[in-house]
């Protein structure tokens, strides 16, 4: 990392210890990081140390990386997002850095989608959720499902004020990913996607013993 | 028309006397008519006349026929809509309707998009308006501009929160426009299109004498 870097802070309870160690280095080595949030989360997170700077992709339109979680990683490096809700302001800031790095646990590293997450969330305008939910079940199969808050009666609310739903695919399927991303992106009220296909250049994966394994650019 | 037809309402003033032609026929020949509006206008309109039944996709998610303006019809049946700010709610109406008739006045009748209408609008999530501005120029060639609304300070925002783009293309470029809605479509933050390929069924034009013409299927 070098001074005056802009950074992409996902979302996720992995990308906490992300800012964590971003903050040491920035104290340590007396860097000036502009950090770019991309939910309330990570805002949130970035607001409580001081010495990480906050800016937004309106002043700051490129990031040099960004840095973000995954609820799977395929062979291919296709990722599965927005398990914990965020997918769309994160696909936004991905696609604005040129260097994309992932930090997961090692179940999350599959040959295959649905060895350890089984569905793909998707974010929706509210009005247009049950016509999408039976286009994705008429092209797909699978079982797409209208996902329900917990903290509030109906279903849950996305930062961007939509809904999200999540479509369990099925499993015996072959799915060529990213061709299902291209037609779920036409389907009018589908805002994004949580298939995030091949937008990662290095994957790092936190086993259980505390070694790390990764995929993808060495040079990273 | 027959009874008990579910129609989607666009939005627009051309539409407005759509509603009050299909108002007169509910009355005069004892229809039952489901609308489902694809705008707070269209909402508005409908809730002014008693005798037209107003609905949802939730409830509805099949329409029988849509109704809807346009900015500008090619050669080829595509449209262009987003003028008036509503976008993103007609072409999700419109993707649940059999049939698309679409109503405008005869200047919109044009042979290449950029005869009378020279800008396609774009519904963005408000984070990405910058980063996504600078893609589509990169992309496409052509301006695109935030929409600055006129009754607050800084940009318009829609029936659905977010902001509109309008992108002025190139007008001496031959754009595939297939291909743009696709590209535009994926890239992140960029919620919906004012391109609309092959959608409409049947297309009526007003001339200033009273006169209608029309294209597409001779069986609407």
């Amino acid at each position: 990392m070098q001074d005056n870097q802009v950074v992409g802070i996902g979302s996720g309870s992995t990308i906490e210890y992300a800012i964590r160690r971003l903050n040491e280095r920035v104290i340590n080595e007396n860097l000036k990081t502009i950090c770019i949030p991309s939910s309330y989360q990570a805002l949130r997170s970035l607001q409580s140390f001081e010495s990480l700077q906050i800016s937004t992709l309106d002043r700051n339109p490129e990031a040099y990386v960004a840095i973000d979680g995954a609820d799977e990683v395929d062979g291919d490096m296709n990722l599965i997002k927005g398990g914990g809700g965020c997918l769309t302001q994160e696909k936004i800031v991905i696609s604005c850095a040129k260097k994309v790095v992932i930090i997961a646990d090692y179940r999350k590293d599959v040959q295959k989608f649905g060895q350890s997450f089984n569905f793909i969330p998707i974010e929706v305008i509210p009005m247009a959720q049950r016509p999408v939910l039976e286009k994705i079940s008429k092209m797909f199969g699978g079982k797409p499902v209208l996902r329900e808050a917990k903290q509030k009666a109906g279903p849950l609310v996305t930062d961007n004020g939509n809904f999200i739903i999540d479509w369990f695919f099925d499993k015996d399927k072959d799915y060529d990913w990213n061709e299902v991303n291209i037609s779920l992106s036409l389907i009018p009220g589908i805002v994004e996607t949580g298939l995030f296909i091949q937008t990662a250049h290095k994957v790092f994966f936190g086993a259980a013993d505390g070694n790390v394994t990764s995929r993808g650019n060495d040079k990273l």
